[in-house]
């Protein structure tokens, strides 16, 4: 059982899928079982039935406190993830002819641009590939008339992160797949946020989409209806059965977050767990962060031992301690230690006694 | 609880999501506290780690048993539902200037052509919409040079089903959300089946894809990376994050199937459910169906009593009688009632019993 398990110390760094609060977990379950005295489980429910609506009602409405977002916006939960959206936002938002910009700070935003290329004309208004994607270019190029930018929040691969978002006067969009609702940021300055939910904000297999309303009816292409933002909008995310269990994790752990004492909150232990494991890499000349100091992720720290057989040492006794998802992404390798919303402080204390314990004995 | 409700007599004739069996329910929520003994929830692994991919497998496997495919099929796990499908096979399968052919013989089939055409030239091989989509047109119109023929193999509108396929020499392709695995059919004669999983195969958010290679690789358009068929096959289903957590419940609704007996057994089951609830309204001239007797559906009945009134009265005492999703779909009226793999007898037998019942007092 897994609270036996905790105590026998499993810690999970995952990537995504990854660590989920506890109290979500025990909901979702029971909702298994019997949701809400329907006598029927979650998972049988139709979702043209008032009680999914006030499943997805109450999501939404977290999102929006959550964002602080006026009416220009619409909520949307969709099947697929966030690799759905490199194609979307461009099928969407970009006519044949008219030219996006794409930030190619890592692997995610470097296919996104990639698929824009299918459907109009991709630029690159940066990219950090010369230095492996190891910072975040701040100045851009953006032509005259470019329609969008896009930008990946926070790499996931590579762990680095916008601190600070571009100001531009074109239409910004953010995949923020992977620190969505970590802490407070100015989610106005976008016109399209969207976010697989699988990290900060639920289970693999719904995307979150937040729209800002003026950006859509701009473009000629016929769009095939189930990829439409404007008729997701005028359905209510109820085009078609939506993937109901992952809509009501995602509600759960928005719920969670707001119970917790929402962004700030979020924000707050982002930043701990942060200082706490760069400030002990920092201190340990056996372990090198590669990542520019400014654009460290709060989310995924990716760190190395340069001694690569010290380095898969390192990893098995990550496996030994119950550590789960620490070995770097395979086009990057090293060790890759993230840190969602759900993820005790505890579990980074042990990963950083590890660390220290590791040096004394290896540095 | 949902044990309780049983007791209580609570019916579950929804369209879907619909009912699942009670051991695929009590396994999932047990997984969603600890996965095979990991200490992590199946909603925090990793999907690239053999537990997930042991999940995958299993799931596959399943499928290629229950539908005796040879090598020459792959089959697929992806986000989205059917719906997703009608852009996904024109878009891989049919180029601009070619023509497809589709069977109009309910609202979801007609969807499935209309999207055709953004892709390239649909046509209709039948329609049944002279007569409401109560019946199913045998004989078809397809035109010379025609890619594939699209049928929908039950329709869970209208209550009418394909009990013998059409034979063709062109690739055959069936949506077979509402009726799959509920019987042995001769699978091979389709070189594409797709089906949302939330009737007799899982939870929504899933679809199932079985595609015979030999379709592939024959259009000229670039399709987005994440919409391609022959890429997912490469991926083995895992080209972004898979919806995890319903891959995982349809494994175990397979296993299910399997270990019941397989589909011989799941025909039978069928067989005896339509047969009861067809048998008794044939035997009383209050209840009316109006779908062609041998076109009629073993999943979803559709049946009307002339008196509005007296219609609305009788499913007020379905309601009463904690009877789940029996009122007709909002463009047919009436009452539907539908009949998944996971649904007893008893429930069959106890909305036969208030038909009885009511007739009595009403007929």
């Amino acid at each position: 059982m897994r609270f036996q398990a905790i105590e026998m110390s499993v810690h999970n760094f995952n990537s995504g899928p990854s660590i989920l609060p506890q109290p979500v977990l025990e909901q979702a379950a029971k909702a298994i079982h019997d949701f809400n005295g329907t006598g029927l489980s979650i998972l049988e429910i139709g979702h043209r039935t008032s009680h999914f609506q006030s499943v997805l009602d109450s999501a939404i409405g977290s999102v929006k406190r959550l964002m602080q977002l006026d009416d220009q916006y619409e909520v949307l939960f969709l099947h697929g993830g966030a690799t759905t959206q490199f194609m979307q936002v461009p099928m969407n938002l970009l006519d044949q002819g008219e030219t996006a910009a794409y930030c190619d700070n890592g692997i995610w935003g470097n296919k996104a641009y990639k698929e824009a290329a299918l459907f109009g004309n991709a630029v690159l208004a940066s990219s950090s590939a010369d230095r492996s994607h190891t910072y975040i270019p701040k100045d851009l190029n953006i032509p005259a008339n470019t329609k969008y930018l896009h930008i990946t929040t926070n790499n996931t691969v590579e762990g680095t992160q916008w601190h600070n978002y571009p100001n531009v006067e074109i239409p910004l969009i953010g995949d923020m797949s992977s620190d969505i609702f970590s802490r407070e940021v100015d989610f106005k300055k976008f016109s399209l946020i969207y976010a697989g939910a699988q990290k900060n904000m639920g289970a693999a297999g719904v995307n979150m989409l937040v729209i800002k309303k003026d950006i859509l009816g701009k473009i000629q292409r016929k769009i095939p209806t189930i990829m439409s933002y404007q008729k997701h909008i005028e359905a209510g995310s109820l085009m078609n059965t939506p993937p109901v269990f992952a809509v009501y994790v995602s509600m759960l752990t928005l719920q969670w977050i707001e119970q917790e004492g929402g962004l700030a909150e979020m924000g707050k232990r982002s930043q701990e767990r942060a200082d706490l494991l760069y400030n002990t890499i920092d201190s340990l000349p056996l372990f090198q962060a590669k990542v520019a100091k400014e654009d460290r992720s709060q989310m995924n720290t990716v760190f190395f031992i340069e001694d690569e057989s010290l380095q898969n040492l390192f990893l098995d006794q990550c496996k030994q301690a119950g550590f789960v998802g620490v070995k770097g992404y395979r086009t990057v390798g090293g060790i890759r230690v993230s840190m969602y919303n759900a993820l005790p402080m505890s579990s980074v204390k042990a990963m950083t006694d590890l660390m220290q314990d590791f040096a004394k004995q290896h540095g």
